[in-house]
């Protein structure tokens, strides 16, 4: 019925032939915000240029920027499962054919949705170019399929940012229920990815299933400050609740030099410093870009000094999701 | 160095002959928001008569409404204490002399902030009478101690709100952070007391150390969902973030027809409905007047059923806190 509901919305003359869409990178977790909070950033971010086809399918043209470490059948790659499962969905996988290129910007296992971005890309690519049968929200929990299938954990915290922009609350799993929140004017993320490898199955492993409930209130006491302080545009308020005591101690043993970035963060004077994502990258979240910038720089100099080679990333929090370019 | 500070501020010429202050009973916890959030209703709530007297001291001259529970002995009370507490601070001790009529209009033991609101109203009261040295904010530790001094836990969850008036977070403890959230307009608590015994103390004790991490997520979830709902007084938002999944399940043991009363305030059209801090108060949050009044009569008129007797109040959300009469 919802299959029949959604093919009449698909008008089959006014399909684009090509169209080239960018998805950005995430910051999960938002330092304290564990499986709740995330926000998109401006760069970096992913891209998929996806062409209209004579014969039905979805297959990989080519994929750019991953050190050839994705497959590229159809079957196994993520995005074009993502973009086959739409298309089933919408009931038209038998008359729409595809071909995707995928360009990514930024490493994969970053700690930065880089799966998120390519996933948000490609099924915002199709919707795109199918002349959106979907809102943003009737895609999302294609997305969401979209990180289980990359991840094998089905959850939202970077493909909701990635797709409606900005900083983003899941309240709930099941059903989803995501919130976009305000966002600062003056919030930059300064983003330095060292390259060391940090599996997201080991950074989950690493949690302990079970918690001290006096962590936990601290937890959520600084999670509701932060909510407050983004309605608020309270810097201060910000600063004072990104803090997370729960994940961070355990999650940072397997990035080196964290306690260190994270003192030349705050003596940079950002507002708070954290993991982004399970990791390795991290993130000094500041106030206006000089600050950003800076943490970043000096961060990164720091690394250079350890002999640890590292990626940095300024910018920021990104509005819009993805778009077509 | 502080004492000398403000005794300066202190005018003794101008101190007031008496006053009649009344202090707002409170809902700690707001459903969800274990140990960090409480709101203030209009009513019931408590009063403190001051008088100056010439004699330097602080003494209780009577108290009603308590059936006799509480010390007349003013090193005992915590009324009392606390005002001395205060002008100790104030370097005055020596010089003022005050003697307290407490006025009762809610039960104790009740969950409802009985000692939190005497404690705020006396400690308002002294602070008026000497021409209001210290802020609200000022006073908040001194009402923390009061805390302490009544229930062995020094916590801010019912005084913050009794204090302060209107919905209140307790970002952090230590330093105390307490930020003001907005109210949304409608927003009503139809409260019901069955009149069982649930000392604070045993409330707390049946509480478990440890919390799985996924309740914790869910909890914190939820808590970042209503902060964000009484931003944008979306209600619908308020009602699907309200649900205790950590705290309620055990204390619910404690009172009796806990299950059943919340279906009855549900079917009524409740936003929400939990236990009002320890219990055993109950609380459905409405949205408008007569959503509340409905549901606290439905609640009450079950309780009758059930041969338990029980009190209810209906209230807005206090928007002042304390407030001389």
């Amino acid at each position: 019925m919802n299959q029949n509901k959604t093919v009449k919305k698909i008008d089959f003359d006014s399909i684009v032939e090509v169209v080239r869409v960018f998805a950005p990178a995430t910051v999960a977790n938002m330092i304290c915000g564990f499986d709740i909070l995330g926000f998109a950033v401006d760069y970096p971010g992913d891209e998929v240029i996806m062409h209209r086809v004579a014969t039905p399918g979805v297959r990989i043209r080519s994929i750019a920027g991953d050190d050839g470490r994705l497959p590229l059948d159809a079957d196994k790659n993520t995005v074009s499962a993502c973009v086959q499962m739409l298309l089933e969905h919408l009931g038209v996988s038998t008359e729409v054919g595809v071909e995707i290129e995928l360009i990514k910007h930024m490493p994969i296992g970053s700690g930065l949705g880089s799966s998120s971005a390519s996933t948000v890309a490609g099924l915002f690519a199709i919707n795109s170019l199918l002349g959106n049968p979907l809102t943003k929200e009737e895609l999302l929990p294609f997305c969401v399929e979209g990180e289980r299938l990359a991840c094998g954990h089905g959850h939202a915290d970077n493909v909701a940012p990635a797709l409606m922009g900005g900083i983003t609350l899941i309240r709930g799993q099941h059903p989803l229920d995501v919130i976009k929140l305000p966002v600062p004017e003056e919030l930059y993320a300064g983003i330095v990815f060292p390259k060391v490898d940090v599996p997201t199955r080991d950074a989950r492993q690493l949690i302990k299933e079970k918690v001290f409930l006096r962590d936990a209130v601290t937890q959520w006491g600084n999670i509701a400050g932060l909510i407050a302080g983004l309605y608020e545009s309270d810097y201060g308020l910000i600063s004072r609740s990104m803090h997370d005591v729960l994940i961070e101690p355990t999650r940072a043993i397997l990035i080196p030099e964290f306690y260190t970035m994270k003192q030349i963060a705050l003596d940079a004077g950002a507002l708070s410093f954290g993991i982004s994502g399970s990791g390795p990258s991290v993130v000094a979240i500041s106030r206006g870009k000089e600050t950003a910038e800076n943490a970043a720089n000096r961060i990164q100099q720091h690394l250079t000094d350890c002999e640890i080679d590292s990626f940095k990333y300024v910018s920021p929090v990104n509005i819009d999701g993805p778009k077509v370019i």
